[in-house]
């Protein structure tokens, strides 16, 4: 399998962050040196690097890169240099949750060493950063590992948007599961959806499986009916951006239609994720808000105008599917099938 | 309701041909005036004009542009340039069934009327014309009016594609039957998709829409379900590309899929097709071939490229909705329902 590594940390202590330029995809793969904080920020502020885990280990490592002009200084420099640098960082995207829970996880770690030469705090952090990395890498191979179980040797599957390695450390989660089914020897025929309107999947999705040597064919969104019509498609697997206790999945936008279809052809429909996407505060699905984006998204797609000026606009980020129509959520801890609230429970809090 | 007519013929015999440009749609509503064969060659060519009916029409008022040169002339001139004029406009778009149906209807009725001087000749082709121009309509106004009563005022309806006036004479197959409820007092709210690749939905159909003054809302393929499922949608209206026999319905691909979305909220899907979309020599949907089409349409779909150089691309131009998926079909001699080859029978050969 080719490598494909959506950012790593070069050399030690001293050493920067090297990560792929997202916002140059699928047209140009550049990998982009970030040598000081400010480089970290305008990366994630400018999409360059986005998905929540990415963005997460990516803030962890500009704590490291802030804090190189502060190493040889005394305690109170230090700490006053990383609480600037993490402030900083969490200026870049407000909205990121992991951006937050990785700067703060950061401090926390560094106030258990306060006393310790700020030297071998700045050691401490950044082995703090590579774990939590670590972590993340091996979240997606848990879940590539449980996943690729479910499905079987020439199998055609779909995917909608992207939940692939470009937004986390490593494999991604409904990628992962392709990429560990292709290391244990199966072949598949994966279909990207383009995932309208802003195309992750033609621009990120199909871009990773072709640069793993997975093979892959684009569609829209409005072809996989016909696609899984054609007996193409033997699983579906997405990604989820939230889930509620009882198993019903927010997702991209799309999600919910494919979900139908995979019912009506009677296509098992899968969902990848983490157990940190599970919010067991909420109920069910209906108590998810849903999110309504920039109608220039639509109507001003890319970079041209194909809709009459004033058209009222719906864009709705994500929409919800119920869990009776998900045949399996597979997480880092294992598959959670049937979906309801009691089998959610089991896995999710098992430790 | 706001006019909006796709052509028309400005003045007598001596007259010329004006249409709205639609490749400069939506951004721009520009009429141009076709005074010479060569200017209607290249608006159809250009696809400045485009759908079955409306190429239909353009070319028969071609035809009448092109003969006022030999309309002074002598039979064996006037005949010979008929032969030029026709065999000139027919290289157009050599794909286009309903081009060569109104050439040779033109030239049929010139036929009848050998040894009339050409100037009666040529009257009479006028009135050819128009009476092409006035079956068009008719055929559009009868739909609507079919169409009309299967729809309730305050409703939300969703169509895919562009069945709309832009393609024919008037008002249409599927948005007649919007423009008609509207015009008998009924409110309706119309959910446009916008019909990727080409864009179809957002560029033409939420234009005539907005044009026309009924409320309609832009979005793309991939929310349909969502706004279903928020309760938005009462009916689904699609146009047809072709019928089989036992009321299979090709349509532009996404169309299948929709059919499928309305049937899981059990919402009825209704289908506005003329009578000559019919082709009686299938028997079913599964004999009609699907097209694939160029795969920069969805690599390379606005101006620039979103997807990565290489990907493999599958894109259908069609799919099938089997005729068990459509409460009714409305065409112009009556409503089709229950679809069934027996049914269909008996509106179809109704003459």
């Amino acid at each position: 399998m080719n490598s494909l590594e959506t950012l790593r940390w070069i050399g030690g202590v001293d050493g920067h962050l090297q990560m792929i330029d997202q916002t140059l995809l699928p047209v140009e793969f550049v990998e982009i040196d970030c040598r000081d904080v400010e480089a970290v920020w305008e990366a994630i502020k400018m999409l360059r690097v986005r998905g929540a885990p990415a963005i997460g280990i990516s803030a962890a490592y500009g704590v490291m890169v802030g804090l190189q002009t502060a190493a040889g200084k005394d305690e109170a420099a230090f700490f006053g240099r990383l609480e600037e640098v993490t402030e900083y960082l969490a200026s870049s995207r407000p909205t990121a949750v992991n951006l937050f829970w990785a700067l703060e996880r950061m401090k926390r770690r560094a106030e258990q060493l306060r006393g310790t030469p700020p030297a071998e705090i700045a050691e401490a952090l950044l082995a703090e950063a590579r774990e939590i990395h670590e972590e993340d890498k091996r979240m997606c191979r848990e879940i590539g590992r449980y996943g690729a179980e479910l499905l079987g040797d020439g199998q055609g599957v779909l995917t909608h948007c992207n939940a692939g390695g470009l937004a986390t450390a490593d494999y991604g989660t409904a990628l992962a599961v392709f990429f560990a089914a292709a290391e244990s020897g199966k072949q598949l025929h994966v279909y990207a959806d383009e995932t309208r309107p802003l195309l992750q999947g033609a621009r990120l999705t199909s871009w990773e499986l072709q640069r793993r040597g997975i093979d892959v064919t684009l569609i829209c969104d409005s072809m996989a009916a016909q696609v899984m019509r054609e007996g193409r498609i033997q699983a579906v697997v997405t990604g989820a951006d939230r889930i509620a206790a009882n198993g019903d999945v927010a997702n991209k936008i799309g999600t919910y239609g494919v979900a139908l279809l995979a019912a009506a052809h009677e296509i098992p429909f899968y969902v990848a994720a983490p157990t940190s996407t599970f919010d067991m505060s909420l109920q069910s699905g209906t108590e998810i808000p849903i999110e309504q984006r920039d109608p220039k998204e639509i109507t001003h797609g890319f970079g041209r105008q194909t809709a009459p000026d004033g058209i009222d606009v719906y864009n709705p980020a994500f929409d919800v599917t119920p869990a009776e129509l998900i045949r399996a959520i597979i997480c880092e801890r294992g598959v959670i099938r049937p979906v309801n609230t009691q089998r959610v429970l089991e896995v999710v809090t098992h430790e």
